[in-house]
């Protein structure tokens, strides 16, 4: 997606131990109106898949997940990172590693919002080593809902948690790939 | 609001501990047409105010903020409650006790996302004892940018955050408030 490659190269910051930090626009300050153009191509990509839900996991993919849902006309499920006592034991849990913090947390559903017979887009911000939604897939086949598709907005390609997905037959939609990116000189290039 | 004191009413489960579980459609699974008309009534009741961006807090205040969002045409900042490696170390921090989950943790946001001349709207799912807003007006204290209102989703009226906030002189709208609960019938009472 061209508006949200540009964005990276305009505004995203490539440092050490390759991490691209975009939270003036992505993950820490959010820019609604490239939600809602990001929300526009998945809908574009997912037309023909009949999704009931959007499942989605705490912080950084709330905001986008809420704001694409408006074009599938579903509801969002955001995945719990800590057990609140909110939340009263009836639930899915997997665990996650998340990249940037570099800890392995549960990640939580309640059993009530993940059904058969429900058709499950994932949407996230990132999509790295891919733990975070290999970690939301094993709670949809947990519920017996059925995974229709991935929509990242920003994937590392050079890592491995996008082709090991699409490996296994996950239908995948990152918005920018980052085929590789320098440190040093602050270059990113993208897969096409 | 009443479409809110409805759901509330439909769909609210009361519990032991003064806890009131709105799950279903605020702050797990979400209602993103309910967050659209909470956007049209915030919107509406802070019309004068000029507005230039929203500040929450994770995890449930994002989803609602990002699609309040839409109607005020302005970026989100969400607070962040822990300290991760895309952040660095050029932020604001405020001590917030979570009343749901009793742990103290550190909110933080970048000091790049708040500046001297901001007009800033809090957003939050709900207000009890008022240590996450007030852990925000700090935060927005500090950066020298304008709290111009708080604007909650469901307000816990026997509790004090709210009073307080208002005899310090801030504008709290809050779209329902809950002037009692009873865990033991499940009755729920507003204020109006």
């Amino acid at each position: 997606m061209k508006l949200l490659e540009d964005r990276i190269l305009k505004d995203g910051i490539v440092k050490e131990g390759n991490v691209l930090k975009v939270d003036s626009f992505l993950n820490h300050q959010m820019d609604i109106d490239l939600f809602n153009e990001m929300g526009k191509e998945w809908k574009r990509l997912f037309e023909k898949e009949e999704i009931n839900k959007i499942l989605t996991i705490e912080a950084s993919g709330i905001g986008i997940a809420a704001v694409v849902a408006q074009y599938f006309k579903v509801p969002v499920v955001f995945a719990k990172k800590t057990r609140s006592i909110n939340l009263d034991g009836q639930s899915y849990t997997a665990k996650v590693e998340s990249f940037t913090k570099k800890k392995v947390t549960d990640v939580i559903v309640s059993k009530k919002y993940l059904n058969p017979g429900d058709n499950i887009l994932i949407i996230d911000d990132f999509l790295a080593n891919g733990c975070a939604v290999n970690g939301l897939i094993q709670i949809i086949n947990e519920s017996g809902a059925t995974l229709k598709g991935v929509g990242i907005a920003i994937e590392k390609g050079f890592q491995d948690g996008g082709r090991l997905l699409r490996e296994k037959g996950v239908r995948v939609e990152s918005l920018a790939i980052i085929e590789s990116m320098d440190a040093s000189t602050g270059d990113v290039v993208f897969r096409h």
